[in-house]
């Protein structure tokens, strides 16, 4: 499904912790680098996210913020 | 300086593209993965941004969406 | 393609305004309910967005705001 | 109050879920469209949000993605 | 009209920069700190905005991070 | 280290708030204004944020809606 997300990047599923109505999932996707997403409760249940899962995050330009030291 | 951001990913500038208010950056995390922001000039200007600086891509959890297939 | 977001919303696009880095895009998702969404003029061009296109709005949960009078 | 956001969608509260600090509302804009907002348990009291309430979810161009088949 | 954003805070437009789809508003909250907004070209429009009007910032709590020395 | 973001206002932590995964943070960046963020309980605890921490409140410009009377 062709999305204007313009960042996508693979990985996989290594930690989920739900909370009442947020969770968190953590997402290696090259090692040592592990992307960090929060999202409801409702969506890791209903996408079935657990440990091992290949999958994409998926990240807007809009919400990307650069720093340089 | 410790940010709460959970996502900070290094990477080099590739690209800058200027609007007139708006700027996009591509910054490659890894071969081949490229992260692409959309910031303001303002800020491409302030830090001078561009290809071959080292920068980092600074992403808030909550901005990360996670897709399955 | 399961995704995170809890909301994805059918509609057909109205117009599409590029800028130079930056585009809006118009999506009548009901009638008279129009959704605007700016996306980088990259992902337009990608997407091949034009009028008429049938698509969906999909938006992050943790992004909604609510107004009550 | 004139908004900056593109996107103010009338509706009426379904459900409402409590966490510990966050909260999702549920809000049907057009049967058979849900509109599920992520926010602060906080504002969830402050608001009164209760099933039955007349609202607006209100969504900001810059955090709608296109997706197109 | 009450809203679930947890931060509203009360300036005064400074300076608006059109793009040809995408402006920023910058606003003086306090001297000297003063807030930068991106949005549409057609919010600005719309809303009328210009130098010397009073008006609110509105950020919703999910979308601030906390840096700490 | 320099940061794209626009708007980095100074403050003093007033409260924490944890929930199981999500905490929200009231910084006072000036009497009587308080931003509101909603972080990960992860980042609360990286940073040891606590009442009377001094910090600052990162906002990127895109995330900034303007309401005007």
């Amino acid at each position: 499904m062709p999305l204007s997300a313009r960042n996508r990047i693979e990985g996989v599923v290594k930690a989920v912790e739900n909370g009442e109505v947020a969770s968190t999932v953590k997402i290696e996707v090259a090692k040592p680098v592990t992307i960090t997403a929060m999202i409801t409760k409702e969506a890791v249940e209903e996408l079935g996210l657990k440990e091992g899962d290949k999958v994409e995050a998926v990240i807007k330009a809009t919400e990307v913020l650069v720093s340089k030291d």
